[in-house]
């Protein structure tokens, strides 16, 4: 039976820590996943690569991709086009990988509505407090960044009710093994066994003919 | 915050194996399940004992339970009452125990409409050959009876799509931690965490506020 990947979208709190997550479920488990690249307008952060945090591209090339539609959702937010790019996660999902996406809320139900079989995981920090005490501990950010950020945590709340699971990332370890686990029983889901449920309901017709 | 115990229901066609899964999970995770124990109008086979496998009552006291309201669901099948006394589940999900049911696919689904929180698990053989062989083996079926059972496993195919999960019943050990894993899984679940996401939602609300 050919196994189809899982498309797992992780999205959380800028701060609550996805892409450490990320990281960490790669390299623990390196043959089921790979990470979707989202391509991006922004200027890269000290420390980032182009083609591997992100597709780091002009606006025109963006605009270009968006009306040929090799983007599977995209988004913009404070001022910067984020997208994904369609071709690499489809193929990826047909030869059996679980693809890893690190996107924001809307653009993750965005892709619910056009693929229902998408996993939504929101990682949640331990509590709100917490969350702060990570965004200032980056020292990258302003005060007017940080309160952005958190009032845009607050907005998001209502989308979490379309999410599948969350999960509170207190421990890194215990909670990259969460995610793996969640992405693990989905392959249990009856909605992603039909080929075999049907082989089963051929098996008991035919010995109901005596076959 | 308090922790609600999971109810899941466990169905599968006779000779699947369900009741063995049942005794090893219990064995296994003793603090974390507990066993609801059916009312039932058939004779005991041998070696089942009341209150363990069944509780072995008469026609005009299952027909009074039912009239009082006592059960959770009741089926007649093989001109037999099988029902579920309902005050014993939901003390123990209160409790914060996980609640496992095994009972068929019909009954699980009246639950499921009543308590959309339910988990629904169906166990499937490997094949229907090597189902065949299960019941066979058990030397305690007519070849008439077995026939019956196959027939009914075909019509119950139309209502496994109502499941949440299939496990396939290959090796005892595996099968009772998949079963394990998808319970504690489901405990991430988004509409099992309302009290944490609200608490968080309140905490950051606070924070814009200033507080």
């Amino acid at each position: 039976m050919k196994k189809q990947g899982i498309l797992t979208i992780v999205s959380g709190f800028s701060g609550a820590g996805k892409g450490t997550l990320m990281k960490r479920l790669l390299s623990q488990y390196q043959e089921d996943y790979c990470l979707s690249v989202s391509a991006t307008t922004r200027e890269p952060r000290k420390g980032e690569t182009d083609g591997k945090e992100y597709f780091f591209i002009s606006v025109e090339l963006f605009e270009q991709m968006i009306e040929t539609g090799q983007l599977l959702e995209y988004a913009k937010y404070l001022d910067n086009y984020y997208g994904t790019p369609k071709n690499f996660v489809l193929d990826k999902l047909d030869s059996g990988v679980n693809v890893l996406l690190e996107i924001e809320m809307q653009g993750a139900l965005k892709i619910k509505a056009q693929y229902p079989e998408t996993l939504l995981i929101f990682i949640l920090p331990p509590s709100v407090p917490l969350l702060e005490q990570r965004l200032r501990g980056r020292g990258t950010e302003t005060d007017e960044v940080i309160d952005a950020r958190l009032k845009r945590a607050h907005d998001e709340m209502e989308f979490i009710k379309n999410y599948d699971y969350i999960v509170v990332n207190d421990h890194l370890d215990t909670c990259t093994e969460r995610i793996h686990q969640i992405v693990v029983n989905e392959q249990y889901r009856v909605h992603r066994n039909r080929e075999f449920i049907n082989r089963i309901e051929r098996e008991l017709l035919a010995y109901q003919k005596g076959e």
